[in-house]
């Protein structure tokens, strides 16, 4: 089962966010879990990794099962866990291999083009330090289907 | 990829715990998640069939990566994910089809024969609030390894 650890980078009123080249969309950096590793060594490496910053003191912020499904035949379960800090060390890096690095401000960041779930994670790490749970149902393309959350968001 | 929640229920100065028959340990309450479950909505029902008991505001303690080897070889790798709660809903059942439930003092509980790694885990739950993240590696036979965590417990 694939699990991905991402981090969200909250710093100056900006948060460190990565546009994916293929569809243009923007994410959380991060990337997925290996062999052994906590949920935590996950989030620091993958994200130092994407952009060269080390996170200080992430925090949970969710855990998220991910269903993909195409028609009612499910093809793929996952599960997300996402980090959010305050602080960093270490220097960005000038280019990532995932996509282009961007700090966006805060009040803009919902905006921008994204997978719909992704703008309800960064919402309530945004507004709220409590841990949210909750599962995501996506068609193959990424169009969100349904989702349960609690606490609930709006 | 097996994924787990168990709940520890603290109340009035005892812990409920499980007795299992095959080895005579006890164990956190709880078991493996469902298809598109969130961790909270696993750890409640599991809980609940296991004991009887509805978990109030179950709190996340502990995210763990585990690690089944053979000498050097890897046999499985799994989570599990520790919720802890102070109140509870709903009767103890008389019997569990998985052990036999037990209120344990506080003060005896880490003294019971269970996985050496559960009692970190458990020691963790009702030393501290924050969520502790590590890997534990075992033997097939579930002789400790060795374990990271993060924080550090003694």
């Amino acid at each position: 089962m694939r699990r991905t650890a991402n981090g969200i980078l909250l710093k100056d009123k900006h948060i460190l966010m990565i546009k994916k080249p293929r569809r243009g969309w923007y994410a959380m950096p991060g990337g997925k879990m290996e062999l052994g590793e906590s949920v935590k060594e996950a989030v620091t490496r993958e994200f130092q990794e994407e952009t060269g910053l080390l996170l200080e003191e992430p925090q949970l912020s969710g855990v998220y099962t991910y269903i993909i499904q195409n028609d009612e035949e499910i093809e793929m379960e996952w599960m997300m866990f996402a980090f959010s800090a305050k602080d960093y060390t270490k220097d960005l890096v000038s280019e990532s291999e995932e996509g282009e690095l961007e700090w966006i401000p805060i009040s803009d960041v919902l905006d921008k083009p994204m997978a719909e779930g992704d703008r309800l994670i960064i919402k309530h790490a945004i507004e709220r330090d409590e841990i949210m749970y909750g599962t995501f149902y996506y068609t193959p393309d990424y169009s969100l289907l349904s989702y349960r959350l609690d606490p609930s968001i709006k």
